[in-house]
């Protein structure tokens, strides 16, 4: 049931873009766990022979934990903004799906890198994916806050709060794309930084 | 939980088709991301091979974006006919599933017309698939304008926009079966006219 | 959010329950077009080889149009039953859990059915799925009367309507899994009986 | 459209965490159904050809049917949880997506063990794997006790039957895992003591 707003300029409610949203994002997640190979051993199976599987395992595992966090934290950083969001455009709506357009791209391009990880190419290509997609928390943000579709009741300092988020991903990226030119292989571990910088940014 | 309208002529209201529609989409638009696929390149992998995958990679990126955007303008349009729409019944409910059917075959058609784009037979069952889905469209709407389940408050000036929204699709179709019996290759781009028919629609 | 009824005896709205059947149902949808194979043609791609192709397929498009529109018909039924019911148990929860098992199984039944239709056993298979599919309808419809769920205002004689209708699939299975032992491949034209019997129930 | 809580403290609704909780237990609840094979007989078809099959079928059913309600009962047990819960907070939100992390790992665990389940490897991985689900019960629950985000009116009573509830599987896993050690194969029939030790909670 869509929850009409009585006014000519909005057409929208937000309602059905979260739903659309986390919708991508549950298939997403759940969709990484099939890149995790269940092994096809010929020949008898013996304990050895597992343990040897597990131990390749836990590389796939590692990849799978990384995805599924670094995915989790865009699912939470649009959680955060539209949590302060009351009304929504035409554009704004555009501006999301494009957005979705390049998180559904995640599975491909973790897959990719994941093959091809040592290799500058992939890891450029998985990079850049990070930076659009933190380019456009800027863009649903600015244009938001330019449009002021916030609540009335929202408090200033939140949103320059999240503001300072949003520029997380991307200068991450940024510094992720420099790596890759150095040592592509090192480049993953630069999305650690994300985690470092948002805990101090909160206790400004 | 269920919204149930004291009236006995009414049975449904239109959330849980939402849930449905909203469901489908999700799902349809994470899965094209499966389409493109990851290199197995057989001996040593440097970087003028991958940059040749890179290349051949654009192609298939290109195809991804396209459906991923098709997909999202017709959600859209659902999004924009269901935000007036107060009141669901059966045979509303099954319009709408019967639409989702051919929503739900678009992955195929256009996995279709990437392999076999330069023949006119797939090309035409592509822009089949879309006229039917822009007819449903026509449908719902006439459907719930003589049934009259809009929002008491809704302004009958969008309303009428939305009408003539809904003639784009199976126009612009039309367009492209006609291009099909040309040059089935240049089909595709006649879906460009939406984005191009839409903007000046809004601006009569 | 939960929709807390402060009541000792009710743990649950019907609201989450609702969402995963919708879940699961939009993924089974979608998940159909899978099924359908786009041809890997070895050799020269001609307009008549494409041609004969396209006869293949409009088989296996019967297919996807058969299962879709008896899934919506299973989705359907499952949201009329719920639009009534204001309240849910622990058992109700667990009811419906077990109906959702037989409904995610309804892919592979359909697809084993479509391999080997010719032969009783795969068509037994297929119409035994659908008959507990039907009795879980019974069982949850009974369970909901005898505990009184519904919503206070509910015209009584809608909820008679509902257990008439919840018995049309059961019947229909058994009137299919006669027809198996006769001449298999004519056992799936039974399932159009529900439509009939669906119309002739609201006229008495 | 998000449900604001006008309170510094607390940026979230619980609603958006559900869906995608929904959304990740609806899809992997679907998926399962890929793990049942289609036979590819080759050679003639015949009704006995078919009935071997059925028995081979029957196991792989039973894994399915094991799944899907163990997977079932994590869901109607997260269910539980956030009925009660009226707010949430960042870090609520970050261990309820670790949790899921380990529920997304449910469909390889189990198909690892119905592949090697006689060997105490893969079953020491599924059975770690479900004690660290219940753990993550035991974390969710902790944490919103301490911060005291449940509902005002609900009963002290119900909370304390939570939390009884909350250790049944780590204990069952902790068995599970003991019985690995002695005879793998025997070590799923361990996970029927929840519905066992679930019943006689609800007695006390």
């Amino acid at each position: 049931m869509a929850n009409f707003n009585n006014k000519k300029s909005v057409w929208m409610s937000t309602k059905r873009i979260e739903t659309l949203v986390d919708g991508v994002f549950a298939i997403a997640l759940t969709l990484l766990v099939l890149n995790i190979d269940v092994p096809n051993i010929v020949g008898s199976v013996t304990d050895p022979v597992l343990w040897q599987y597990i131990v390749n395992l836990s590389q796939q595992l590692w990849i799978y934990a990384f995805s599924f966090l670094l995915l989790s934290s865009f699912w939470r950083a649009n959680h955060q903004q539209f949590f302060f969001i009351k009304e929504a455009d035409s554009n704004l709506i555009w501006i999301t799906v494009l957005w979705l357009m390049f998180i559904a791209l995640v599975p491909f391009s973790t897959n990719f890198v994941s093959n091809y990880g040592s290799h500058s190419i992939p890891m450029f290509f998985f990079n850049l994916n990070m930076l659009i997609i933190g380019v456009f928390y800027i863009l649903i943000w600015t244009y938001v806050s330019k449009k002021n579709y916030f609540y009335e009741t929202v408090d200033k300092k939140q949103l320059k709060l999240i503001n300072r988020i949003n520029y997380i991903l991307p200068i991450v990226a940024l510094v992720a794309i420099g790596v890759t030119f150095v040592k592509p292989s090192w480049s993953p571990y630069s999305y650690f930084l994300i985690f470092i910088l948002k805990m101090n940014i909160k206790r400004i």
